[in-house]
């Protein structure tokens, strides 16, 4: 019986956790209670089993952690139901937090992984040695020509990916089809006059149909990458359209992700890699959102480290970060890297194109 | 200008709380440090204003309460970006939580609201001054022959709903278009012998493609109503479908709604409502889930109150409940409730059919 396993932190009593663990093993499965199941099919084939359970250790540890191995049946190796055999109910149950969860091949072979990742986009980019650099266009209600401004001049400065803000959506400030025509004409110029390639990544969402048609577009209009919010939007969505429509790369964002109940370098950095996501945008430490330094490492390894025939992928730390904290980034992380400055790059008023210049040229430092 | 607003808890001290509310009002809409927003257009139309900060009331209170209004046309009136602008990147941060939010009747205008709601069930069943009753079919793993002789049993039993298990998707061991067939069969064939009527609600769930071929499919084959997950598989489809293709009501289920920061009252009884939902299940207090006696009352309060041209939604109050509980229930709720109790039934084994009844009896006394 091929299983796939979740690991999940229950804070509860040494005397209680045999059977909270059973219960949540009961509960992703067949939601029924201990003893009703009889048929030695659901029994075999559906049933998800407790493998381990482990006291937390270190100071201020409580509670366990549980492994459950789940029949791989269970999934339907389907991009909804994965997910709600991981987490649907249980999610619901506040002495419970999903960690981690392993795959085998024979379910990663239905699901996509990065199709560009870091192989990919560096090529793209041609772009070997260092850290790449990105930044985001905003605010929201500026118009399609302000943007474009924006967007030539960050590509003049050199910066490799140029996205828009996660909160561009089809807004009349700023339709989509008018902003991306608008912002991939002004990176296209750019790279003519500075023969050097970057790219424009248009953010990608609403209904199903509308991210269809929006992507359909912007690959009419020779974008080379785009954006989604898996978490805002679905991931089954997300799924269907890295498998059936997109030929670019995708970066994740994480908007409305903060179910803190899913441990991030799971969310983030398995799932999000596991569904398609060629990098993944998270908000570093220190800067105005707040995960821990060791979430940021583990995160950034769960997209990186080898699995399976999947590429690595890109992580893409952001989250107020300062050009001032670049050599720092790439320290930590290394050159396999996406670094992220959005909004604290327009402080600089009328220096804007000097101040990105200046983070570019970090980056090409720090990466040497 | 027109808003609509959001209420959040913000968990800081009262030195910092001025700041931390407008950094709420920016990163919502502008995602710029303050200060940097210059264009006269944007902070007029795009920015999101503080309205009204409060500090929290009552025993172990902390922290505080704050409203923000935010411009209408930030949301472009998308079902994918209400909800960005709402939480999408403060859900990230740890000492936010969203508690409520307010929406006028120019941003409600395109929602759908419940089609169906309390009048349209009751109609459809023709059951009108009492609790309504349902099940689920379960476990996973069952056969669609075994479901399908389970259903035929609740209907006969005269429960209102029976409606698949939540982790019924399109797995081997009961692929969706079997399973859906054999179940609906099963209910008209109940139909015809007691002449009540039952309805059939089959789990639609997977990529946005292969829900609307399910949901295609189970209207082609006469289903009265379905259940969707609309955290699982994302508000925006969940919008489309009811929208664009479904004909009959539909029930929400919190599956992966453990995103504990934003209040569950306007999750699930706001939001489920205001995307299309005609009922929505959530876990009752003293279940095996934990919600409050309070949040479970402004959740259904949420769901019945008079909001504009809206139809009532039916509270579904579920998650461990027991045929015992139904006096209590039904006098917690009133009768504009549907009684979910699943699991607990199949503790019955060979007497099913039985304890089915006595439940079906019980909610119909209850009522009187």
């Amino acid at each position: 019986m091929e299983t796939f396993s979740a690991t999940y932190h229950i804070d509860t009593d040494a005397d209680a956790i045999e059977s909270r663990a059973l219960g949540v093993a009961l509960e992703q499965t067949v939601e029924l209670p201990p003893g009703v199941v009889q048929d030695p099919f659901v029994w075999e084939n559906v049933l998800g089993r407790v493998r381990e359970i482990t006291p937390e250790t270190g100071p201020d540890a409580r509670g366990f952690r549980v492994v459950v191995d789940y029949p791989l049946g269970a999934s339907g190796l389907d991009p909804a139901q994965l997910l709600n055999v991981l987490f649907g109910n249980t999610s619901l149950q506040p002495d419970v937090v999903l960690l981690d969860a392993d795959f085998p091949p024979s379910l990663t072979a239905h699901f996509p992984g990065p199709r560009f990742g870091i192989p990919g986009l560096r090529e793209l980019l041609q772009a070997w040695d260092r850290a790449l650099t990105c930044t985001a266009l905003k605010p929201m209600g500026a118009s399609p020509e302000e943007l474009a401004r924006l967007c030539r001049l960050f590509a003049q400065a050199g910066i490799d990916i140029i996205k828009d803000d996660h909160g561009l959506a089809d807004q009349t400030f700023a339709p989509f089809a008018e902003r991306v025509r608008a912002c991939q004409a002004a990176v296209e110029e750019a790279a003519q006059e500075t023969g050097r390639r970057v790219i424009y990544a248009p953010n990608i969402m609403g209904t199903p149909s509308a991210m269809r048609r929006q992507l359909e577009l912007a690959q009419e209009l020779g974008v080379q990458a785009v954006m989604m919010e898996p978490m805002l939007t679905g991931f089954p969505g997300f799924y269907e359209l890295v498998t059936e429509l997109l030929e670019v790369p995708v970066l994740a964002h994480p908007a409305l992700s903060g179910a803190v109940r899913m441990a991030p370098p799971l969310l983030l950095g398995k799932l999000c890699r596991l569904y398609g996501a060629d990098g993944v945008i998270y908000p570093h430490f220190g800067g105005r959102f707040a995960y821990s330094q060791e979430t940021c490492q583990e995160l950034a390894r769960n997209l990186r480290q080898p699995w399976g025939d999947f590429p690595a992928a890109f992580p893409v730390p952001a989250g107020g970060m300062q050009v001032e904290r670049v050599d720092e980034l790439v320290r930590f992380y290394g050159p396999d890297t996406i670094l992220l400055i959005g909004g604290s790059l327009y402080r600089a008023g009328d220096r804007l194109l000097e101040r990105s210049q200046e983070f570019v040229a970090r980056v090409h430092q720090a990466s040497a």
